[in-house]
């Protein structure tokens, strides 16, 4: 029986100090090695499908940290787009899709699915083998509300006011959607975990915008059948679960949904945050600007971290990506203050 | 001894059946009387400092609706503004200021501030007489840290990245604009109670995106001496936190604030709300787009709102501004629904 990875202990429950660490959006425009890549790449799709200028990316943030943890590089819409939806992403603008209209759910089609999404799986299957054996390798899907305020505005907004007046206006097509991506979403983390991710993180970016009863609806019943899919195929690959902005929510998202361990966003209080952990593995939370501004603020976040959570089950993380313009040597700071080499 | 108007009662703690209603920004653009006197005013400015202007539109939510509570029509940067700030506001951008750096905290004047809010608590006066006497009168101010984001950013920010920075990287200088604004801003709520307003609300709108840490240093501690400073005036006028975005910081809130009455965002669920309720009245929290949807979304939403909370000190709400699309009808609905004349 092979060994778990250090990620992997300690999404299952296991606490090892020091925590391990990696960052959302590690592979990101703050390194210039990703900015000459993506240069080099032509569109940001091509960086997603192109199976050795994914690895590339994707292997960029763990040769200069030495995080112990590499998430796949690619992006949360290729599901809508590998279901037949247009998706182009413009330069300073962010993804750009055809709207999605009530009568256009039933004209989704998997037909593709697979064989569109086969460059994510070539991905996944080179980087297990060029991956240092030591590091994890996460898998990622959009949760399906998240993916639906994109598909159904056409593009990023600030309060998903599109959807949420789809899904009150049009609640037979919105449910038939989410349950379209919820049976696809599944399938395509189920394929991640054959092609060799340890464990996978299900990304609800916008669960935090919703009220009490669409939550429910859209974010924590389809977040659970997704989990009893995977879990069905895979009882032992950890699912992370983070509805960034859930607030009280979070509180009851482990038990209703079924994931082992909660990414929790830069807004969820230590007291809370320690709540939660009694229950299992959390992952977060440093405010990512406390990492773009460097200095006192950064080291204070990261010590309330540490000193808050530090004693249980702890991946720590960012509260949400980290920005482009966060400089280099702060992510090394970081690195070094969470493995308690940071000289003082 | 004169009575509490209805409002009043519940915001002190007392339940009534059915709960007073008013809507956040009741006074707007989803109304054509408000248009058509925004069109003659000239900018927006000019409506919250010309009094018989403001008197209008604030009266005009309350003939149309006969709403519990009228809520004095202006805008949270008049306090800036007031304070020597640039302002105005662009058809289509919403509010522009100059942006605020470090070196201008210092030139903050508030020579003038009263002067310059002059026309704000003539209107109150003019409003008093004018409402019908059952009718509340809610004075308001913006909390330090959501004019703060304003002031640094220069306009409205999804993620107020800007005055989050300035935070991180300016702690002095950020400290001293905090503490500017809590004296004026306590200042201009207590002229608002001796023109005549019966409670105030905080608005604290951009409270949701700060970390542990922060949330207490610039939404907890300016408030709680806001509300000191007010309460040592006027011991017996009910205060409304609104921290919209709080999440599980709604649960401290009112303890560490002094606040009499929570306002609570719309994805507040009711569970937490029946918790907060057990503690003084809560406010809200229909999701404002439940009210621009109507039909069943609309009826449910008012529906677990008043099987949750009414039982307690409630006065129904939105739980953000209602939004310029909204049809007349569907206010009128809720209206019904909320005082229990709704045919079924």
């Amino acid at each position: 029986m092979k060994q778990d990875r250090r990620v992997v202990s300690v999404l299952k429950g296991e606490r090892l100090y020091p925590p391990p660490v990696w960052m959302m959006r590690q592979a990101g425009r703050y390194l210039p090695e990703y900015r000459a890549t993506r240069q080099k790449a032509g569109g940001f799709l091509d960086l997603c499908y192109t199976p050795e200028l994914a690895v590339e990316v994707t292997l960029q943030p763990i040769r200069r940290f030495g995080f112990d943890a590499a998430i796949l590089f690619s992006d949360i819409l290729v599901v809508p787009h590998a279901l037949g939806r247009a998706l182009s992403f413009e330069e300073g603008r962010g993804p750009v899709m055809t709207p999605l209209r009530a009568g256009d759910v039933a004209g989704l089609s998997g037909e593709m699915f697979h064989v569109n999404l086969a460059p994510v799986y070539e991905a996944i299957r080179r980087l297990r083998k060029e991956l240092p054996a030591e590091t994890a390798l996460l898998g990622f899907c959009g949760a399906p509300w998240t993916l639906a305020t994109y598909m159904i505005a056409g593009h990023g907004t600030p309060d998903q006011a599109p959807a949420r007046l789809f899904a009150y206006r049009e609640p037979v097509a919105f449910q038939q959607l989410i349950d379209v991506l919820v049976e696809f979403s599944a399938d395509y983390l189920t394929r991640q975990v054959e092609a060799g991710v340890d464990a996978v993180q299900i990304f609800d970016s916008w669960a935090g915008v919703l009220d009490d009863a669409s939550f429910a609806s859209f974010c924590v019943e389809p977040v659970a059948r997704m989990v009893g899919k995977l879990r069905a195929r895979f009882p032992d690959v950890p699912v992370i679960g983070f509805p960034r902005g859930a607030g009280s929510r979070y509180d009851g998202y482990r038990q209703a949904t079924g994931v082992d361990a909660l990414g929790l966003d830069w807004t969820v209080p230590v007291s809370q945050a320690r709540r939660l952990q009694e229950a299992g593995a959390v992952q977060g939370n440093l405010d990512p600007l406390r990492l773009a501004a460097g200095g006192e603020a950064l080291r204070e976040g990261v010590d309330a971290i540490l000193a808050g959570l530090g004693d249980g089950p702890l991946v720590f993380n960012l509260g949400h990506g980290i920005t482009p313009d966060t400089a280099i040597a702060h992510v090394e700071a970081m690195v070094r203050q969470v493995r308690g080499t940071a000289g003082r």
